[in-house]
């Protein structure tokens, strides 16, 4: 038995703060249609991807933060993304910065869309772990102000059954997390699409550059394999307002094997035929939840929020 | 600042079934001595270091199973590794078959002790993730039957202060679950030592040999990081009884780098000088639990076992 998808992880280069949503768009069309060629039926567009990275600034002004933000989706720019797809049958997952009118006031969040071939919207995530913070520091050479300019996401991990599996979605510094990964896993998640802007200098502590693609593999290959599922992460990369963003778009296996890597940090269609039947050794053996999980064992992941220590 | 702690993982080779308690207390003294004279202040020995891998056969014979299971802890045989590591001053983890008379019964667990430089018991762990299966199973090449001679660990995974950090423990299969690492690590883990014996061969799944190893370091890495935590991962290795057991015996900082592996399926004493403090850069930035985790959005990990499929 097997389930063939063909995914195209759909890496950007940098965008620059000049750039409109219509050269962005363009840009996606791009990919879109080399993904067309290569047969996907699904791609993956990174976190953010019809805007620069805007969170390394501090926008005071209401105005021009807004003007990173899309208040309905698909809008006029987006527009031509939305009606090519849904011509060529393709469906896709796309990150950008959201404002939504919620319980009576404006709410802004850094969301991912999946939408089907046939143009439906089939669900939407809001990011949960909020990476970086709230306040100006002075002292980074450019700033993360996601805490800022961001609410928690409020929709947790929904999976959907789509593609011919069961699809989940997470951004970025969610991969980080194993929680991100489990909530999924224990709906079944298939396959894990994920995008991100990952600068490669972490200014929040001394280390070394590589490490940063090293935890983006590790955590994603880890994702991967202790739920059995599919993960395709996509970079927006390269050296963005002087700001060098990591690549490393890549498609991992449910064995936690890193089985396809994009090779430049530019516009960059990775294309990947995976079989979604590929899940089930990995859920049926050693990762058989119900089996194995011992949930008993487990509350302090939920009771506590914040470390702990035993007594001195 | 820096806090040193020398540590030895204490590889051994294979022990086969014929190899008596004291013939395994020998090797036991000679990695000892060899730990001792590299500087170490603690050794990892791996899981059930006394004996072979008993649960590759079915025992029928109570006696016969018995006889892989310590009553009490140190007993005769294990008397000489106490008195020498007390005399030299080091401390060490050892993990061992126990039976432990509780509630009116006889109790078969999977324990890991901690013993400190002076000899006192500072701690015990019983295994709470056992994998394989309970009852025969004709087709496989060897058995599995962890969960047919154990009962799941009824001690959590406690965390200790001692070697000048805050320690934990735990064995093989555990280090697979990311739930794991994160109880100990929400008590603020510095080290979680881990012995195992890991067959190459996993009679459950068709997958490539390599990926065990791939495995073992995927999640070894993946906890240490998501954690901010030193691993010291041991391993019994080499061809036991006809069934290759893995090696990879490791230290793993807590930026996820693997920063030393044994060479050897053989005794192997891996010595590694480790500074705690070097888990403080990254629980007070990205794996800062308080500010960054999510908890609301955490709680299908314990109020489900299994996975639970969205409607098709």
């Amino acid at each position: 038995m097997s389930r063939l998808l063909t995914v195209g992880a759909a890496q950007m280069g940098p965008i620059q703060r000049a750039e409109t949503r219509s050269q962005v768009v363009a840009r996606l069309l791009d990919l879109l249609h080399q993904a067309h060629s290569r047969g996907c039926n699904l791609v993956v567009f990174p976190e953010l991807a019809l805007t620069t990275f805007f969170p390394r600034w501090l926008l005071e002004d209401a105005n021009e933060l807004d003007a990173f933000f899309e208040k309905s989706m698909p809008n006029a720019d987006v527009q031509p993304l939305f009606d090519e797809a849904k011509r060529l049958g393709i469906g896709f997952y796309l990150g950008y910065a959201e404002i939504a009118e919620e319980e009576g006031r404006s709410c802004r969040f850094n969301t991912a869309i999946l939408v089907a071939p046939n143009g439906d919207l089939i669900g939407k995530y809001r990011k949960i772990h909020l990476p970086g913070h709230a306040e100006y520091e002075p002292q980074r050479p450019f700033q993360h102000l996601e805490k800022r300019y961001f609410e928690i996401g409020n929709l947790g991990w929904p999976v959907w059954r789509a593609f011919g599996g069961i699809m989940g979605m997470a951004i970025c510094n969610d991969r980080r997390w194993p929680e991100t990964f489990r909530v999924m896993g224990l709906q079944g998640v298939e396959l894990v699409m994920l995008g991100y802007n990952t600068p490669e200098f972490n200014a929040a502590i001394v280390e070394p550059g590589y490490h940063r693609m090293m935890h983006h593999y590790l955590t994603c290959q880890a994702g991967a394999y202790q739920n059995g599922t599919w993960v395709v992460a996509t970079a927006k990369a390269g050296v963005e307002e002087g700001c060098m963003l990591i690549g490393g778009t890549c498609v991992v296996a449910p064995s936690g094997e890193l089985v396809a890597v994009a090779s430049t940090l530019g516009d960059e269609l990775l294309s990947y035929t995976m079989d979604l039947d590929a899940t089930v050794p990995i859920k049926t053996s050693v990762f058989n939840f119900a089996k194995h999980r011992r949930t008993e064992h487990y509350g302090m992941i939920v009771e506590r929020t914040g470390a702990i220590l035993p007594p001195a």
